[in-house]
């Protein structure tokens, strides 16, 4: 059993949208397709990955370093000890030989592409959905059948008035959708908050509502939000401060009567034991949306859920950054709290297979061997052309 | 003034060292060359650089992101007020237009490649060496006009035993080095203490040895070979634990008797904050070895240095990680401790130039203007070839 071909490929996500921080006017994204020696159903089979947005392709890394140490490695050391199936967690050591350890970006979303794929090709050997085979692995056999879900959107875009905010909700809500998130930080305070109040006249109440600040603000701004916010109920208040200060979240989670979220740039197993050693997190009140394929893949964030359960957080907290169908899986497959979603943004790469089913703000599993992009085919069309 | 255009490529610099964590004998390194419509001595200026070893190459990166939004630029945007200069401080903002915060690693070493070449730029645009400039702009007009240099080795590599080890340290002696590191860590504990042992026999004291674990160590061990190393009075304990494991940091440095030395790993403005913050380093024994090339650049390295100049740290804390001709302008300029040096590794990016003078462990500074790597023939002939 053996890897035969890596292909890689740079696709563009861009688009108009700006959050607090950034455009995504040149923002890309690298595609990836892993091709064995393995035949299902008269087939090789192939495992396919992608990285979630925000954080650009990685195509040099992956041709320079990774994929070159994976099609180097003698093909047992990349195989489960009975020789039946790849092993994940011995690809990663593969791919992380001769890696210092520090500088957690970049490289850690080129390895959580080809995880990705790795998983999607672990799956289809076994011929299960991947979510049930993480259930069995790693959660003793317990999964969700259906996976809360919220929409990310509400981004500044040329233009854009508080109707176009308010109709963009709507039609989120008519899609199945339950909660909203929407930037902020982008506008001065009192333009958010009648942005914030235009949106909560289309919003069931304010726990619909979730704000985000993409790490802008420093703390007097990030305070002075606070304060605005408070009254509103909002379901939680997103990134206040740089992702890695860990002390000015602290500030903020301390004088917090909202849930406070963040996580989606921070990396590694260790950047996170440092956030939840030093960031004033509350279990049970905040939310972690560490990004499996943005931090080495799910053989690190699998370490992360380990690290958590001993600080005494359950997997209940995280609901991952990234808007993918990999990610539903995985919040299924280890119970997490959910996933993040874009309706309307970053396409096709956030669609849904066909056949899941949003209802009541959750949406239901694909049965399809493997994550299933075969049965999304704006996605396949991109991964089966590699 | 413009940028006429902005050549890169991968270099290799394998060897078959290791330490305790990695080999290099796949390690690369990214040259740049910065050319410019200005004329002197009858010649267009380039601006050279590349990066520090440990890291890899940055092409893709390079290709992608950093070289297009330069080159993308209105030309305006990249110079001083008075547009008599480029100006880094502009150049790097354009170059980290649209990128999210977080996630330190790979895009600050491709960024801090850039900036050592428009810092070279802007030196021969103003016809001096490099480390008057920075004294200057940025240390009152004050620096040193030799620097200490210590001569970093003792690597591990294939069939060396304690004999190459002594000779090794004898020839950085002989060539004027007073102090010279070894690596530990990749061997068990006993046979360190033997390679240590052998060290010294060939060394003035134990403060003219250092040791380097490279971020090896748990808590555990980093404590066992703490307790092993305290009586023989080394000039420092380097990286005994993960880099970003702040917590294991402080407990070693609040066990030691030694200085401790880090910061090689630590790629940005916030994480240095956050070793400050909560490494348990102490000021005045300890010494930072943040790495201005690795970290985005000497743009962000002037911003770490006046975060720590707030935090009661001086610059004659740090010793840059690198060991190159850039490293020495800076420390130079900005009177640092120090600067790594790498005799005989990396070559020949480590080399001083032409005319610098190495004794009782100084080196001094070329006078070259810009950072003078036209005045190292091995250097400049791969520049040159861009």
């Amino acid at each position: 059993m053996k890897i035969k071909a890596i292909y890689e490929k740079t696709v563009p996500i861009a688009s108009q949208i700006r959050n607090a921080v950034i455009d995504f006017s040149q923002m890309t994204i690298s595609v990836v397709a892993v091709v064995t020696d393995v035949i299902r159903n008269g087939k090789p089979v192939i495992g396919y990955g992608f990285n979630s947005n925000g954080r650009y392709a990685q195509g040099g890394i992956l041709r320079e370093r990774f994929i070159p140490r994976l099609l180097g490695a003698d093909p047992q050391e990349l195989l489960s000890d009975d020789g039946s199936n790849f092993d994940p967690f011995k690809c990663w050591r593969v791919m992380m030989q001769n890696e210092k350890p520090g500088g957690h970006g970049e490289r850690s979303v080129a390895v959580g592409t080809l995880d990705m794929a790795l998983w999607d090709l672990v799956a289809k050997i076994e011929n299960k959905p991947l979510y049930r085979l993480l259930a069995e692995r790693y959660n003793n056999g317990r999964c969700d059948t259906d996976v809360y879900v919220y929409a990310a959107g509400g981004y500044y875009y040329p233009n854009k008035d508080l109707a176009a905010l308010q109709d963009e909700f709507r039609r989120y809500l008519d899609m199945g959708f339950t909660h909203c998130k929407m930037k902020i930080g982008g506008a001065p305070l009192q333009e958010d908050l009648r942005r914030i109040e235009a949106a909560l006249k289309v919003l069931p109440g304010g726990n619909a509502l979730m704000v985000d600040a993409n790490g802008r603000f420093d703390i007097p701004t990030a305070i002075a939000y606070l304060e605005a916010l408070q009254s509103f109920g909002l379901r939680w208040y997103e990134e206040p401060v740089n992702p890695l200060d860990y002390l000015a979240l602290a500030a903020v989670a301390a004088a917090s009567q909202m849930p406070i979220a963040t996580g989606e740039n921070i990396f590694s197993l260790i950047d996170s034991l440092n956030l939840i050693r030093y960031g004033g997190l509350v279990p049970q009140r905040d939310f972690l949306q560490m990004d499996p394929v943005l931090s080495y893949g799910l053989v690190e964030y699998l370490r992360i859920l380990e690290m958590l359960r001993r600080h005494g957080w359950s997997s209940r907290c995280c609901i991952p950054h990234g808007g993918h169908l990999f990610g539903v899986h995985i919040a299924a497959g280890l119970q997490l709290y959910g996933n993040e979603a874009y309706p309307e943004v970053f396409l096709p790469f956030g669609k849904f297979a066909e056949g899941m089913e949003l209802k009541d703000g959750k949406v239901t599993l694909p049965d399809e061997a493997g994550i299933g992009y075969e049965r999304v085919p704006e996605i396949y069309d991109i991964l089966r052309a590699l």
